[in-house]
């Protein structure tokens, strides 16, 4: 019996990067991967992300909460409903702007949400095997506490949930929580992850926005290991 | 600014038993409920919450997490894509024949997805507000392990988890978890729970089968509080 992993991949930067890591430690075989659409305003990080899992020859599942009736009340600037703006502005001057706490594109308990429907799904498609769920959750994301559900606290709360819940069968991981954004490029470059494959802008046109939170964060990882952004 | 509760309401004797809890505590403006379909084999219990709640004239949310994906490839016999039959036995038995561990009733990680879905729902609704999400797990459904994502232990977890991710602003409470059913029952009379308007059986028909797992409790739970079970 083999131990198997199934990685959340967003399509992006950091769950690409650990799908990278994940395949290096259990062996393609053993891996596959899981989208969540929640009601995003774009389905471009979906696309994205079954791009990546045919790269690797993996199987990618898709979980779609978007019609359940858990968000469809939720003003967050991410979902399709919103009237909010995406800001165009890192997360450092929303946060000089805001003050620390919630930033507006953070959506209702969504890793708990997220983590809680793979750790079902793990022991529907694997149920004699033991799982490792993959998360690429990174130190700069719990930065000024501006998203409460990626701090290492919360991973590490959610994750002993997921392990007593699952008769120990399932268990989180998130192997690059000690890393910031430009540790997990440099890390990835290393394993060959196929970041010209990956989508990170929260707007959903042809090309990255370049000046929403996340574009300016992943710029300067790439910037920081002296290379260009190969998605651009 | 009130204290609002999101009661976890199944339908059944335990969450019913809550629900009086939480409107007993916080006043029946601020309570509301919410049933989660999982792709049960019947929605007998989603009638009968949906019943409660115009009894107690509180709101009643509905989740569904049936089309999602996320256990399409379950085999637990409570789903409605099973081929496992529901046994006629008690828990007791089960345990007895089978050794402790997961029953066959066990959904995959079913508390932790319904508790996260709720989290989620809970900060849509109420934006502004502290929240307490009600569960009405209690002591016996721990017992042998049947149910890994019952045991104290778990409901701590996926409350430090809730809390986290919320950044404090949801919180779970489990009132009746040091109970056993019968104490459920007890406290449950005490505040006038409407148990006529209950449903517990995991068969669907128009009356209790009255010998699957749920049913033996529930009639013995009623038993030690010396009256007839007011659902028969």
């Amino acid at each position: 019996m083999n131990k198997k992993a199934v990685v959340l991949s967003s399509g992006g930067v950091d769950s690409t990067t650990c799908l990278s890591v994940a395949i290096d430690e259990l062996g393609i075989e053993n891996v596959s991967t899981v989208s969540i659409l929640y009601g995003q305003k774009h389905s471009k990080e979906i696309e994205c992300a079954k791009r990546i899992a045919e790269y690797y020859k993996v199987e990618h599942n898709i979980i779609n909460l978007a019609n359940t009736g858990i968000m469809d009340k939720s003003n967050c600037s991410l979902l399709a409903g919103s009237t909010e703006e995406i800001r165009h502005e890192s997360y450092a001057e929303q946060i000089a702007a805001d003050g620390e706490g919630m930033v507006r594109t953070y959506v209702p308990f969504r890793n708990g949400l997220m983590l809680s429907s793979v750790a079902a799904l793990a022991m529907s498609i694997y149920p004699d095997d033991e799982v490792d769920i993959y998360l690429g959750a990174h130190a700069d994301d719990a930065a000024g506490n501006a998203y409460a559900d990626c701090s290492q606290e919360f991973t590490e709360a959610i994750g002993k949930a997921i392990s007593l819940g699952t008769y120990g069968k399932v268990n989180l991981r998130a192997p690059l929580v000690n890393l910031n954004k430009a540790g997990v490029v440099k890390a990835g470059l290393e394993l060959g992850t196929p970041y010209h494959l990956t989508w990170s802008c929260y707007e959903g046109g042809d090309k990255p926005c370049g000046t929403c939170g996340t574009c300016i964060d992943r710029a300067e990882a790439f910037r920081l290991n002296n290379i260009l952004d190969p998605a651009l």
